[in-house]
């Protein structure tokens, strides 16, 4: 078999590829681990910026998103309780749509299905060959029989622990990493939120956050320490602690309710560089791992396979490379710019472990600066809504 | 012997303090432990805010200064070697001046003697007493012999090692503190700065500061470990080591020559709330430590010593406590913007002895913020140049 970019990983960052590749007429087969189901299953978070958007319009797959997406003009902060919001459209003239990551792959999974193109899922024991070639291949495993794709590039698009990283050779990778000594436990529940927009709070007992999937579900964390079991967390005692860590009227207007589903997830920044290796492309959390408290992580994947669409449509009709050489830097800019960011947002809300009383301060004052600065609160929206200018800021 | 306000300690906020209420006619008489020529051999920074400049304006010392001082627009920063500017005017409509510490304290000194104001240089033993009733005492030695000053009020501007602080009763005192793990080592040179304005540079090998105290007179510092000993410095070694921290274009134009002086400093961040302990009020380096990076140092004392005279003046003249009770509050607002700024400036720029390359990349991204966005240039520039809105945020 043959095909022009093997697709690894059928999540949103894999499948928005292969979409904006099909409209150009570039050919591609995605391989997937798991089931459709499994990867449907999966709980993430949905907050996207209106350039995550745009792009979802330019494949064709934003009629539901516009129907059923929140658009929200801003945030709330609290700080013990105190609230000030970030009005999005007043400072930067931009908004985030709130729509579930499972939405956004449910339709991009329809328009590939209509589409016919290739699709294989269960595809077991993945390995890429060749990459630093002129034919890549790549080859799998469904059903119990062995198959091998020639493909001119590969495209990892599988995730952290996905084979795409693992195959690139020990010492063509700098890695950059930082774990956070505390995790988020959230729940869901079948509830309308609590405020029409999301609300991060910093609270003496720990971060929470109020945030939604829908008018009619609601998504909420408290941050917990790593050591904790989500067995030991009734419903009641997280709604409990959640509302501890609110303002008093918000406290109050939560609906409560059985939860759906409650997990715990840890918080890490991670960053592998470069983002290219001969044909084989990193792109999305193949590449980065960014924790939630900014909501990058689906934004920061649609821009990479934004950025490797155009390259590689350009390489097909101009016969040009220049997009393609460009990629890992390019993409690595705006890579950075969301890390520092999401890693700024996560040190201003949390309570560290060891936290003296002057890091607490320091947390109260980047607070009261963001309060009292236009500059601050705009720069903030910038970064939040992803308009920042880090794209000309290239390495 | 009595007066209505009693000031401890003659550096530029005592000084400034006694002559801002001696303009409003009231009484102060001043004790300072050391001689006036000690208090002005000490070396320090002069970076003035447009605030401070007003103040010592206010106080009738700024003849001077406006002849001498030097006006600056912006400040450099350099990233590996790369520059930027971040420009005050343009963005925030300010500059900040460069006149040395010692000259204002010099300008404030001869302005008290000509007054005729009671200052008492090498007063030993100085005790406060009372301070939380309605008759505070001051006693000292002054060439063997003990005196006792009656008075209204106390100002305790002797600094972060005086004795106002350490006279507050155990527990009435919260703390914070951060003790940086490095040291600057800075040489003063007789010849003229490299550059019109400031240039802090974050290199791998660790920050370095082009600064100046006048037209003729440089300032240059490079971070070291604090174990390093002034000793094992050659001026030779210094201009190799700044030299290599810098832009090439930068390094070469470097005027070098005998060092005048050559002192290693620790940073730290300090503060003390409250900052008012019924008739003491503490004021300057005796209540907060900055480290020297944001040069906020002295304007903090000077926005202290502002905000209490104005306290005070409205105190005589009004028989009003409500400048006096809000002075705390009011002060530590403004404290803590400049806390926080001075510590965000100080881990954008210095390389930690424990750093991992994470954080080294968080440091060029917020570098690459500033270059990229005008609303974080615009936040930069307005703490810098103290055009903070923290006062209006008072807890």
């Amino acid at each position: 078999m043959r095909t022009q970019v093997v697709i690894v990983g059928a999540g949103p960052a894999g499948l928005l590829l292969g979409r904006l590749l099909e409209n150009h007429g570039v050919e591609t087969v995605i391989l997937e681990r798991r089931s459709a189901d499994y990867v449907l299953g999966r709980v993430r978070a949905g907050v996207l910026e209106q350039k995550t958007v745009e792009l979802l319009e330019r494949a064709g797959v934003s009629h539901r998103l516009h129907e059923e997406g929140l658009v929200h003009d801003g945030v709330e902060l609290s700080f013990d309780g105190e609230r000030h919001r970030i009005d999005f459209r007043a400072l930067v003239g931009r908004t985030v749509t709130v729509y579930g990551q499972t939405e956004v792959t449910h339709d991009l999974m329809d328009a590939r299905a209509a589409s016919g193109a290739a699709t294989f899922y269960e595809a077991e024991n993945v390995s890429l060959h060749g990459f630093d070639g002129a034919s890549p291949k790549v080859r799998y495993v469904k059903d119990g029989v062995g198959h091998e794709i020639a493909c001119d590039f590969i495209a990892g698009c599988d995730g952290f622990h996905g084979v795409s990283r693992a195959s690139v050779p020990a010492g063509a990778l700098q890695t950059f990493e930082r774990v956070y000594p505390f995790g988020w436990l959230g729940l869901m529940v079948e509830k309308p939120p609590v405020s029409d927009e999301l609300i991060y709070a910093n609270h003496e007992r720990g971060f929470a956050l109020c945030s939604m999937r829908s008018r009619h579900r609601s998504r909420y964390y408290v941050q917990v320490s790593l050591d904790e079991r989500v067995e030991d967390w009734s419903d009641d005692r997280f709604w409990d602690e959640l509302r501890r860590r609110l303002d008093a009227e918000t406290a109050e207007r939560i609906s409560t309710g059985p939860s759906m589903e409650k997990s715990i997830a840890p918080l890490r920044s991670f960053v592998a560089e470069p983002m290219r290796f001969g044909r084989l492309f990193l792109a999305g959390d193949a590449a980065h791992i960014v924790p939630p408290t900014g909501a990058k992580g689906l934004n920061l994947a649609a821009g990479d396979v934004g950025l490797l669409a155009d390259a590689l449509v350009e390489f097909y009709a101009e016969r040009s490379a220049a997009g393609i050489d460009a990629y890992s830097a390019h993409a690595l800019a705006r890579v950075w710019a969301a890390e520092r960011f999401s890693w700024w947002m996560t040190s201003l809300l949390h309570r560290l472990p060891d936290m003296d009383g002057f890091t607490r301060r320091i947390q109260r004052a980047e607070f009261d600066q963001l309060r009292s600065s236009e500059a601050a609160a705009r720069a903030m929206a910038e970064s939040y809504t992803g308009a920042f200018g880090a794209e000309s800021v290239m390495r």
